[in-house]
């Protein structure tokens, strides 16, 4: 099977790699077009613009930083919509904002082209064993012919329904990440005022029915006041603000991610914003006893 | 070793046949008499007071349903007082707040005797199969003493410093839990309400960091409006009370978990208290739209 | 003085009528132009389009229903752009979101022309009384040049610096209403649940420190459940979002503010949202108890 | 009409200062006896204990410092447990909760006599000028009874029901109170960090529907950051506390009462728990940009 791919970051890089590794024949462009050398040597084609490699790929994969990367490759000069056409798929796995991922959808399908929003859940050590969650939706077909480079990048896909889905799932997702993130950060912060030992409190849960990786990962790394930042803060701030907003929409109440995204912007003006989200156990934490 | 055995309501019936097939001796009393025979049965011995039990034997073990119940079995005619003195030890399980503890504990030690705490976490499942999580502060030569006890009774047991401290562990958990069953509702809501699947959302949780025994044993059936109380809801939202009180306390601000407290008592006050604690997710959902 | 006025809605009727009442030659428009009539009979002039109230006055004052009408007078054909120019001021009184301001001013002073924006705080009476507060923000010149007509549209005038100043004021000023609302609907209820009269609670707070005119008039019909519209509880819903996101923006957590603002979505998920924004006491009022 | 007092603390003091003013014949009793000495320049009796008083009196009010004193005067020796009986009638006006009231309530009922809780609203200033606000509750004829002393002491008094009563409303007043404190802190903080002058704020909302004395009387010291102890923090965010346990009680869920108290806890850890209770700004402000 060929594919383009589109974007060569961290996340990027690590999945076309694997796509590679897997017998795909794939044809990749990036911004700094240096970075695609790396690709090259595993065997990958390169193209000098989106386009071109929209124009030599029946399928194209992105992967971009962000929601201005993602529109600027489809709508900036030598971009996706100078060549998207019938027949052609373009499949974007960028984690963008349901509105982002609309006006592309409304651009290629214009064109005749038919669109798949992928965004995934997992970051680096998940894209590089091919472990990653998937969150598609759009066009269906589209979606089912993907599934052979789906089974390469992630343990599992899901079809979520209509453009938009994708980026709505995983925004509710990055929700109960956050408003658990401070029950548990209010919990280890009152074990310690209260006497008790934080270290004592993860072990006993990670006994018990609340077990589960996040709270292993990160909880000893908070007990030392550490978070080097694989998500940071911001972005988990951001992502609380708009799932409150989707809530918004839907005339939803929910007072805890509510309370939760108060804490995470306090630890935000406490200028945590760039470490990791577990830091807003430091907006608990702070007092002057 | 010899044990004697005070309570043998639904978890203290599991823990006492549990240190006999382990081949304890175990002398058993309860307050309904009748219910001792099935452990005589697997061997147990009987006596008709709590004083009697502490006077045969070294070690005592109670389970009483709650801090009234505890605080009789010490305190009334025929009760713990009567007979403990110097070289005998008592080891109260049930679950009750600190100050019960604090109180049975200055009773106990000014006879002489010693004493620890030693709520659990887990109910009928986990007691039966040896598998509880012991919380244990008090006498530390009592505690190293009941080791063998515990071992058959728990998977773990935590020696958490002085009496009190295991009711404030205790508290400290189930707050956490409250909250990120909170969240977990709020989530599962908002999906729905949003035009996603729950049950896509939990399969997708089930996947990622986040993934835990709560959500996947509560969450099936929490989608379905099913609320079997194994928890139940009003006393999660006592708990919590308790837990930001020992907040208040030790001038530890909870935002998230003050929020879903209030989530809480909006559950009771529609009438959901009996239920299991997800049941709170009822709370988010109800509207008239 | 001569000053153009671009919208006869409920305010701007009052409003343009006091003008007249005052001496002021006023040039009438309104989209359904049959509403200028009954101001003709006071002594208006009309024009046909908001381009001629701008070629022919020197200042021209707007209020108009919401963004959309705001924009749309100023950019769509026959808009107020066509003819703005140096020499010529425009000054929008209508309730809009910063952005909208900024966009227009930016278009006005693209021209030559010099803007103020001037939302105000007050609604029909106050209006038809000359009691509104303006809250301005632009050009300060053309502020101080407006003054005689503020002075008859309103008790007291504001300048407040940059466009986008007077929208973000009116948000504050009504995020706090809205958590002032929902702080006296809570003390109304919990009086009410506790046995005590919720009617007597009014006259006490109406002697102390708190006696304010908003608990004054809305506290005796929400303690009879009647909710007439003054001010649409999706309205204030909507505002308390918005404050929000501005404090977003400038990393300000406020737990109380967001606290309300889920209890106002509750409102609405309960149907309220048309009814006034005192109704969100049957959020906080509803049980099954 | 003679009447007995007991506590003449900086309330006290003025309130049978008035009383004596008024005409009333006044027995008086303090801890420290020489606080009696300006009373009697005005024309005072003096007793040795409450005992005496009760003795001597017909009807006795009592303006102690706390519950635990208000306890003291009634129970311990020489106390007036001592000779209250029948015919004799006791008011209560100290801020207690509920419990105590009770508590006194069952012992003076218990020898025969009556009782009246009638805790105030209103401080030094209102009671200086007899313009208090009293909240009683209790034995009604009583309450009749003692209205020409309630009319020297107060501009209003409320009968509220049964004992306890009165102590839940001033606890009500009170929680609204704090959360209208932090509603305004909001608004003043995001005001500020908008770019927006906190003063101009509390301008605009002085001319408006919120207009309230607070406001006026603390927003400008709060704007400079100064907080002179009229009503501590840390009392304040105990009578939240207690209002928030009263709403447990009854199934009251208010989630703007317990965001508000988790404010006052922030601010109490930040060692501003003796400051006046507008000082929950500072827990507001609180920021490192």
């Amino acid at each position: 099977m060929e594919v383009g791919f589109l974007g060569l970051g961290i996340m990027g890089k690590a999945m076309s790699t694997n796509l590679l590794k897997h017998g795909f024949k794939v044809t990749v462009w990036n911004r700094t077009l240096s970075k695609c050398d790396e690709l090259v040597e595993h065997g990958a084609s390169v193209c000098e613009s989106p386009a071109e490699v929209i124009k030599k790929c029946k399928y194209t994969i992105a992967m971009l930083s962000d929601p201005c990367a993602a529109l600027s490759v489809v709508f900036d000069k030598g971009g996706v919509l100078e060549q998207i056409c019938e027949g052609k798929g373009y499949i974007d796995m960028s984690t963008v904002d349901a509105e982002t991922s609309l006006k592309i959808n409304e651009a290629i399908t214009g064109k005749g082209g038919r669109f798949v929003e992928g965004p995934v859940s997992g970051s680096k050590k998940p894209a590089e064993d091919g472990q990653l969650i998937i969150l598609a939706a759009g066009d269906k077909a589209l979606f089912e012919e993907s599934i052979p480079a789906f089974d390469v990048l992630g343990k599992r896909s899901f079809f979520l329904g209509q453009v938009g889905n994708g980026a709505k799932m995983k925004l509710i997702v990055n929700m109960i990440m956050g408003s658990m993130m401070n029950a548990f950060s209010e919990g280890l912060v009152l074990a310690d005022k209260s006497g008790l030992s934080s270290d004592t409190l993860l072990d006993i849960l990670d006994l018990g029915a609340m077990t589960n990786p996040m709270f292993k990962g990160k909880g000893p790394s908070m007990n030392k006041s550490s978070y080097p930042p694989a998500f940071p803060l911001k972005h988990q701030q951001k992502d609380m603000r708009l799932a409150l907003a989707l809530g918004d929409e839907n005339a939803v109440s929910m007072p805890v991610a509510a309370a939760a995204n108060e804490a995470f912007k306090k630890a935000r003006s406490l200028g945590l914003g760039d470490l990791d989200f577990s830091a807003v156990i430091e907006a608990v934490k702070f007092s002057r006893e």
